[in-house]
């Protein structure tokens, strides 16, 4: 038998307490339990979102219908919205804009990059009835923590009506990420990566500003935000919800809140960092100038084939994220944003160092782990 | 500490085997092993939409978002739909039809009443241009089983290329469903029904016709049903799926083969007969003139409160559905959809007897249990 071990950016390993939430009786979604039970949630979910006692509309669905839901509800046909584009999820959300008939423009980063803020301020100067930009906080895909801060700064100071749309999918619970305070406008993120749950759920938050473009008929009905909202608000749901994805989100929301939120930002870095360390250690090369939390993208040298590594990790039965699309032969996305610790990083460095030997990457033995623990150890905030 | 029986017609209660399925460790939905656990689902539920071979796409989200992926890809704005009507789901998909910017016709039945087919009849001729008609199998809001394939005839006789678009959210896996043989076109359902699964998962059959009517671009990302359908081809999805939902119902659609499709009608139906029977004994009324194995729709005599009922007998933990809307006093509504057998039929009997007499329904103790009794065993097949 091969046990496996997820090491990949979402979906993540769960915690053992949340799978056995899953295997509760099912509770029914119009029962007074399971109000009390989506009151505690839309609580625990507006703290970790960052902003306390407002509505974080909960979708099942994946991300994407979270998103979806949320630029329906904030962006009609015809207006023009800008992507930022760095990667395959700001990818997607062109694409997707497009498909709903909304005139895309689109600023693009190198891979791994941030965006060039003159680059960004002309775009927006260039468009002055833009209604909103998009912009992905983490890309899962080239392991890059993009500014928001910055993006939506620079978004207020030229474009001021303009709203700021953010994919934080796998940024929530695992970077800083501050919406009332940077000002953002949307804010949209899933339930398998930084909150510890199987994919099923998705989440959206809307600013005072956002709620006030939402149309009184979205375009769609199951994924009609504001009828959400207002069902949400009294503990109920629009269409018959995952009760038991929601139960496991409860408990899953309980552990992050015991962590603390700052504290749990600040050692899902350590950890990346650590990773990212011991890639180095292993002869590869961070890919992302900031990277993000979520997962460490690490480079292979000319003429090593990344998914010759991640296959190798995959026969000693540890699965991490591949590259994506163009990046699918350079760069590899192993991962500690779900469940997981330090011990898991020496697990995984350990294992890298091992694959990457394999496939030809000269290192000396105990590199890696030992970058590990040094880095690890070196940012202990104590 | 007080247990709580579900015996409501959906969210239904779910085999241990299936719990224990949701409480396994993540897969990843990119991973060999969960392609090898969608290509069984997708044998298992062909198997159970009885159209071995087909595609039935799944998608994460409700029968609701199900629908909506199934009505947006058969059926284009302007275009006229027939949408029979009688009860709350009836009226739902109009009101979904309708939002579409679709072109609604309705044809009513009185609740709990069969659709006058020489009023079907007189409505497709008059609607020459009519592309689609939307039909419930199960009306889960006042226990009606329509009959779909009556409904078929006579479109294909009036209205040859009309598709018949179905819902089977509660029927599926509880009543004989044919779609092949009754040549419907659309057939929709959900997880938290008669398939044993808590909520969060929708399924959506096409015929070949349907599938011709479907446009290159859908006009949605998420619920885009052709995206979806060639991706689940390859065992992979379009967006990320709720894995554990999948792996749960692969488990739950085994045991439903395991004990045989058209066994399982026969006993759902019988089941459901002999709690008619208990609530008859019990001082009620059936409602449904042909009632669904789904639920017992059971009517209060006038002056008796029929959510007086629902509260009596989830003070003695037992949870039952309760009437919806305009029926809200005058029907209840148990359920022996989910995982329940003959022990629970007397369980529920025994309970609604006590409660009907709390309310003030005069019966003779034992009145209700030895009629289900006699109900189960006179209908045996044996």
């Amino acid at each position: 038998m091969t046990r496996q071990r997820l090491y990949a950016p979402g979906p993540v390993p769960v915690p053992p307490e949340v799978l056995a939430a899953l295997a509760q009786p099912v509770v029914h979604h119009r029962s007074p339990a399971f109000r009390d039970l989506m009151q505690r949630v839309r609580d625990r979910l507006a703290t970790v979102f960052e902003v306390p006692g407002d509505d974080v509309v909960v979708v099942t669905g994946s991300g994407t219908a979270a998103f979806e839901a949320a630029l329906l509800a904030s962006v009609g046909p015809g207006e023009e919205v800008l992507c930022l584009r760095s990667g395959r999820f700001g990818e997607k959300w062109a694409d997707m804009s497009r498909r709903f008939g909304l005139n895309v423009t689109e600023l693009a980063a190198d891979y791994g990059t941030e965006y060039d803020q003159p680059a960004l301020r002309s775009a927006l100067q260039n468009a002055p009835g833009v209604a909103a930009v998009i912009v992905v906080h983490s890309e899962t895909s080239t392991g890059m923590l993009h500014d928001v801060a910055a993006v939506a700064r620079t978004v207020r100071e030229t474009a001021p009506r303009a709203l700021v749309i953010v994919d934080a999918v796998s940024s929530l619970a695992a970077a800083e990420l501050r919406p009332r305070a940077w000002d953002l406008d949307v804010v949209v993120s899933g339930s398998q990566k930084g909150v510890m749950v199987p994919p099923g759920l998705g989440f959206a938050w809307l600013s005072e500003r956002a709620w006030h473009r939402v149309g009184p008929r979205a375009p769609t009905y199951y994924l009609d935000l504001r009828r959400e909202r207002d069902r949400q608000r009294d503990g109920q749901t629009g269409s018959t919800p995952a009760t038991s994805l929601i139960a496991a989100l409860d408990v899953s929301l309980g552990m992050i809140l015991t962590e603390g939120l700052g504290e749990r930002w600040q050692r899902k870095e350590r950890l990346n960092a650590a990773l990212l360390a011991a890639g180095e250690a292993a002869g590869l090369r961070r890919f992302a100038q900031r990277p993000s939390p979520a997962t460490a993208a690490l480079a292979t040298p000319d003429g090593v084939d990344a998914s010759a590594l991640v296959a190798a990790l995959r026969d000693a039965g540890v699965y991490i994220g591949g590259g994506q699309g163009d990046l699918k032969e350079r760069i590899i996305r192993p991962s500690l944003l779900g469940y997981a610790d330090e011990h898991d990083l020496m697990t995984l460095a350990a294992a890298l160092e091992s694959a990457a030997a394999e496939v030809g990457l000269g290192t000396r033995p105990g590199a890696a782990a030992a970058a590990a623990a040094e880095s690890w150890v070196g940012s202990s905030p104590g």
